[in-house]
């Protein structure tokens, strides 16, 4: 660990004030991460990191998260094709999320059904359904991951 | 639960292709919801809902979170008078996280410690140390929560 940015957590006040990164992992080792368009700062999508898929990501450049389904490592874009580049990194007040601020292209995809985005639906207030208002895929799911 | 615009879970197909909202709540009851800046899309925290709190957030149009410190509903702003208005609600392919974006007025915070957002560190690809760009905090936080 002697070349990792990541910091034994410690006080509160250096926690939330200090200039260290102390990501705080949670009993299973992982870590929430939101992952942002950085020129549009339009939410892409929600997982976790390990600390490895942390330390991976910053050494990089490629936002690379924990697969729980799988139990590995998950290079995002590594099927797909669709990588994120690393663009900026940020944690909140008690370091215990961090925020990806990532470049994937104008035409880039981060949702496995092929949308720009993950949340490609909103609640409409009225009727109190969701409705699709995240464009058209941009891929084929089943061209690129296969069927099933 | 009749009135309530939350449904059970189903489908696969139906989850990520369907018009109802039917989040997953974890073991403890909780989804994890990232609240946005409407007008800007910034991040500005992150925390958990439980059904009570998506409800109310839906219900009220004040984004309201569970505290797990507290272990009770937090409506957003009712310590700090920094109020969310839900401006639109999001959920993911899977809908197991939910996105908010709110109104907080140009002068609200997000943050505990007086920042517009929680997120109000980047990491420096040199020093790989912390840098603060978030501004200077909107209110004092002593002064709204008191010491201690």
């Amino acid at each position: 660990m002697s070349q990792s940015c990541l910091h034994e957590r410690s006080s509160k006040e250096e926690i939330e004030k200090g200039l260290r990164l102390q990501p705080k992992f949670d009993e299973n080792g992982l870590i929430p991460c939101i992952t942002t368009d950085v020129h549009t700062n339009e939410v892409l999508m929600f997982a976790f990191m390990n600390k490895d898929a942390l330390e991976n990501t910053i050494k990089t450049g490629k936002v690379t998260y924990f697969s729980r389904s799988r139990g590995k490592l998950w290079v995002k874009g590594e099927s797909s094709g669709q990588v994120q580049r690393l663009r900026e990194l940020r944690t909140d007040c008690d370091q215990d999320v961090i925020l990806c601020k990532a470049d994937i292209g104008e035409n880039g995809a981060s949702c496995h059904n092929g949308y720009r985005s993950c949340f490609y639906r909103k609640l409409d207030p009225q009727d109190q359904t969701l409705v699709f208002d995240g464009g058209e895929p941009l891929f084929d799911p089943e061209e690129v991951y296969g069927k099933g």
